[in-house]
């Protein structure tokens, strides 16, 4: 595929658009290119729980669609998440989480990726999450 | 602590209704004792993703919070899940997402927990992902 | 593949005794059926780390490969392990490991794999490590 | 702590001496600093499976054990492994195994860490596996 970084990008947009969870998570692709993404959301009341913090559910959320884009740009087929695991390092306080994510390892089946999960809280951004999983290609 | 099940059920409920984002994806606590939980949520069309499946994303969800509930039941205290993992094996079809888990290894600092989630379609349960984690002692 | 179970469990011990490794460690397979698999060996002073407990690497060697013969013989076709992930709950102290483990979710590509590690110390089995992981088709 | 990194290094090694399973293994240290660790085998026929690769259970043992050096070296208490998952990669084949870990978040109770396997054929490093794991201090 021979597109430019901003159509590629669009692309990505357009599928993120397509998932209606993504939109109701209010979930923004501000970087994509082959095996490298960043994924972010505004941390809005809505997506806490009872302590205030991010709920876990949306960093893991953050993470997993990261980790799909990470493979899928760096495969460039139609991908699905196979499996991957999280670590919690730091409650997800602050006005937004952003996700970045990267191939680590691809094939033509599969590519392994890796996935940090930062807070930002008055601009200083902290790491929250860090993800690892596999993304494999559909059917 | 000794209270009747159905008073532990409603402890239970009390907590996930202070949860912004699970009240958010409709979850419900529909079974809850010492190391056992069940929680659901109804499948609606905004936690899908393009293709019309629930979204890894609430998968993910309904096993991290299903983990944690396991976890903070056995152990009664505070708690918080500091790491899981998931396989998904089936995309989740249907009307329904039912997630069970349990604490199989509790301390008195952590309880490593499994959690298997299912999507019912015309009332038949069938196996989406499975999950294993750890949920520490807050603090 | 139509064959008696003591035909099938030699035939799987024949595959452990062309792993070195697992001759080096002394591995055993004392039990295999189509997705159920028992791996055991004796814990020898040579198997321990610096406490006198099994080392953490015996264990996840048991359970990766405990994991791999659950799906392998669940597939009955030639697999590789994937991926997998360890809870290690309790040090392994004893005299012997065993592992069993059984394939949850069988696809013609995939299996997602459970395992239970238990060490054995005066006839008495405790849990020491929990795992779960995805074995896959060869090629 | 404040010792001379020949000092650390002479330190780390001394652990893994007293590891039976690593000296049977054959492990070195080749680095250490805190939070930081280069473990290196060499692969021998008695470390490989049926197919003449290094047995998984080789990979996944290398990777716990740097796991295991880079949170104990960034805590600089005695450490244990709490929980890894590790995704192998491309089968691990030629003369030597080197895994490298480092501790990517770290507090007073435990460390988050990421380890990377290589295999060196020809002195060319080919990755291997990629781990990710929680260390966590002793009692």
């Amino acid at each position: 595929m021979s597109v430019s970084p901003e159509v590629f990008l669009a692309m990505g947009r357009e599928v993120l658009a397509q998932q209606a969870f993504s939109t109701l998570l209010g979930a923004e692709l501000t970087a994509l290119s082959a095996g490298k993404v960043q994924l972010e959301l505004a941390l809005t009341d809505q997506l806490k729980q009872q302590n205030g913090f991010a709920h876990g559910g949306v960093v893991s959320y953050l993470a997993d669609n990261a980790l799909t884009y990470a493979g899928g740009s760096a495969m460039q087929v139609p991908v699905v998440t196979s499996e991957f695991k999280i670590n919690y390092v730091r409650p997800g306080v602050g006005e937004r989480l952003i996700a970045r994510a990267s191939a680590e390892a691809v094939s033509k089946t599969q590519a392994v990726c890796r996935c940090e999960v930062y807070a930002v809280a008055n601009g200083e951004e902290k790491l929250c999450a860090l993800a690892q999983g596999t993304i494999v290609k559909l059917g």
